[in-house]
Formats: structure tokens, sequence, C-alpha cells
């Protein structure tokens, strides 16, 4: 509809990835990763699955969200990070591979919203 | 790491969209959305901006999320929705579709885990 939604989104995989049970440092890490982008947290909302299984849950922005998937079982984590505004989503990713410390990634940038 | 993580990821925008501030019918569209792929919704967390603002937040699911940002100004919604296991994020489509009724669409589907 219009040009001047500004929305940017990057789709992360991580492989040979750490850390990917521990609740409390996968939210600090979505914590930093959100500040690192000068984003506003309104909720960060994780679930876990047991002990040694997965966490997943998002960190709700007012400029849109960061979410994360771990299956600790293939070393892996699946994120995306969206970003309106002066926001610049890039911002996030060191943030999270500090944490992560991911051997190999992936990372994809779509815009969103610039072509209605 | 491996093949067998599935996992699809729906990129959604929404342009010339209706029924973008009005945050029970938009929980109650993830819902729907949600139980039409047989995901299991851990919670579901939107946020207001105000009167005639948009909304933003998410369905966190066992199976992973379904997200929703709204723009109101520019009738548009971007969503995104991201399902591992046998849940199938296509089905999530057509309920969302039914509630906020978008004159134009465009869906982009990214599998997620499969290359690593």
């Amino acid at each position: 509809m219009s040009s001047t939604i500004p929305g940017k989104h990057l789709i992360i995989d991580f492989w040979e990835a750490e850390n990917l049970t521990d609740i409390k440092l996968i939210e600090s890490a979505l914590s930093d990763a959100a500040k690192a982008c000068g984003a506003n947290i309104l909720n960060i909302d994780l679930h876990e699955f047991g002990e040694g299984f997965g966490v997943t849950g998002v960190a709700v922005l007012a400029e849109s969200h960061i979410s994360i998937h771990t299956w600790p079982e293939n070393s892996y984590a699946a994120l995306d990070v969206f970003m309106c505004g002066s926001c610049d989503p890039n911002n996030a990713i060191e943030p999270l591979k500090k944490v992560f410390k991911p051997n190999k990634s992936d990372i994809r940038e779509l815009n969103r919203g610039d072509n209605g």
C-alpha cells in the first residue's frame, strides 16, 4: 500500500549452536538483542518442554518481535528478528551469536510491507 | 545439522485489509489459525497502541509461532506462521484471510533447519 512502512525481517538459522536449553540465558539474549537494536520490549514469553528439551518463545517489541525456537538435540536454533521504524534488526545478530555460538549460520533478510 | 527437523515458515503480507485494530478479533483469528493447523497454543500475547492504532503480538505454539503486526493507517498487516512437526502452516492462511479480508496478499514459504 505504501513505501512508507519500513520493515526488515531477518530469518536466522543457527547450527552447531550452544546454550539452547537455558531459558534464563535465552531471555537475557533476546533482551540484549532487542536493546542492541534500540527496540522497546513489551514482553518476553518463553516456554520450556522439560529437562534437556528445547525452548520456544518470543520477545514482543513495540517495533515488532524476536522469536526463538531451539532444538538442542540437533544443536539448532531458528530465530527471526522483525523490526519496523528506525531499528535495524542486523544489530541483533552479534548479541545472539555471542550467546548461542553457532559454528554455522544462515541469515536471510526480507523486506516487509514495501510492495503493496 | 539434520534433515529431520521439519519446519515451514510462511511470511505473509496483507494489503487493503480490514479488522486491524480489534484485539479481541485478532486473538480469535490467531487461535482459529493455530487450530486449523492442529497446533497447540501455549499463549497468545497481544498489545495495542491506543484507539485507531495497530496491534502487535504473537501466538506462541508448541509447534513454533504465529505473529501479527498491523498498520491500520496503511490497511496493512505483517504476519508470519512458523510450524514444525506435522503441522502445515498453509492451513492458517484461509482463517486469517477470512478475518482480515485482504484485497492483496503476498505469501512467501521458507524452509527452516533443513540445510545445516
